[in-house]
């Protein structure tokens, strides 16, 4: 039993999708989240910075005291996961591997589709998390530069039409290739499951990294002692800029009201040197 | 007569249209140009931040000892432009006052339509830039969050009618508000000119930022003395971050090869506390 919280960071509030499940899945525990939003997006930004940055959000959480971290955060956790895992004194889940374990179960015809940031894409790290668990799945990766834009502006919302086309576009290829599951490899994608989900049809299986990521965080606990006692849990929220606008965002991708207050971080402080 | 280079920054490349237009005006001229691509985009950020990273971006230009700033971005033009001035020991321009100038003698209804950054269109700058030159003057502002990431992406070149579809939701209110004018208030936009005149209509006047601010600073550096003498001029290219893909990305919005090297800069070195 630990009473400390969970750390969370994301490049942005898609990894809210994230916090949600876990609140659910993880009902006492204190969740301290973190958002970029003063540089999201990660996804477009080479290797080098988004490691420097990733090693900021995580000195950020730890000095919050966590007991263990999520980077529930796509392009984070391909670029920066492995690097982190090895410095960090606590558990740490990016995304990854609960994602592929959990795509790699559901496949039948061993054909996933992977959908994410160009980061994500061109790191090959979920081909190679796919691949570790099994070579002869056979994988196919799109990037969706669009998809983040989309969400976070409110695009989907007032233009569920054009939204969709611009998914037929990005999921064309995938389609041809005969998958029959896609990893929505972005915490933001979730928001866009349904109409993912009208796109590829309903016979695809659409794996959701944010959820496959809170289910692991509860066995990661549990496998270090670590889960918190019974009680209420709850979620402080910490943003590097917009604070005016989290309430409204956040509400997106929480799916209620965000009644917690909201904090500025100056996250240039901490340090994050990587070589 | 003065031999400096003149300094431009954006918040990323959509600058580099600015650019383009005083190749062609200033031939005779030394350019440096930074692209804060480490940190793009501005346009959904705070003012506050925003202001701190155009203090920054400047300190770096005058580090290359410029004796002129041209703010080739709409949005830290409005955000930071009238700080800058004050603070700057060398004249500056933004992309304000030299478009507002131009899309007030364009109009003939006296009714002008501003497409650019949330940012921007909070700021109500260029709704103030507007009024200052004549307060009858009835002006119509859309944000437009999809564009910039449309253009850095090339998703443009691939989907034109997708991307039509998107400018059409945009662009609707102006329509409806009879604007004859509109003012493509982010240095992104001329990269879009084509498909947002195919909307607007034949008889909507387009006023392209950039090259109202490239003709403006002209007039400035002849108003202070500073031409460069006659002679090849030049422009040297950096950039915060993806110095890989700056050739390929580059040619978009400079509409030719890119054959200057570029070098990549650690912006955060530079001091930028705005209070």
């Amino acid at each position: 039993m630990d009473n400390r919280p969970i750390g969370v960071f994301d490049s942005g509030l898609g990894g809210l999708t994230a916090v949600r499940e876990m609140l659910r899945i993880l009902p006492d525990e204190q969740i301290v989240f973190f958002g970029d939003t003063g540089r999201v997006p990660y996804g477009n930004r080479s290797q080098k910075i988004i490691a420097h940055y990733s090693r900021q959000d995580a000195e950020f959480l730890m000095s919050k005291n966590v007991k263990a971290i999520v980077i529930a955060c796509g392009t984070a956790s391909s670029v920066a996961g492995a690097l982190l895992e090895k410095e960090l004194p606590v558990p740490l889940t990016g995304v990854l591997e609960p994602t592929a374990r959990a795509a790699a179960a559901a496949t039948k015809n061993g054909r996933i589709g992977v959908i994410a940031t160009e980061a994500t894409i061109r790191s090959g790290s979920f081909q190679q998390a796919l691949h570790s668990i099994s070579p002869k799945l056979q994988v196919f990766s799109k990037s969706c530069p669009l998809f983040v834009p989309i969400v976070e502006s409110g695009f989907m919302l007032e233009h569920p039409d054009i939204t969709k086309e611009v998914a037929e576009t990005y999921l064309a290829p995938l389609r041809e290739a005969d998958v029959d599951t896609v990893i929505l490899g972005c915490t933001h994608y979730p928001i866009l499951k349904r109409i993912i989900g009208e796109v590829v049809g309903e016979q695809v299986r659409l794996i959701d990294s944010g959820r496959e990521t809170a289910a692991y965080c509860r066995t990661l606990l549990e496998q270090n002692d670590l889960l918190a006692p019974a009680g209420p849990g709850d979620c402080s929220f910490y943003v590097s800029d917009r604070i005016d606008d989290f309430s409204k965002v956040a509400g997106i991708f929480l799916r209620e009201d965000v009644h917690s207050s909201v904090q500025l971080v100056d996250i240039d402080k901490f340090e994050g040197a990587i070589s």
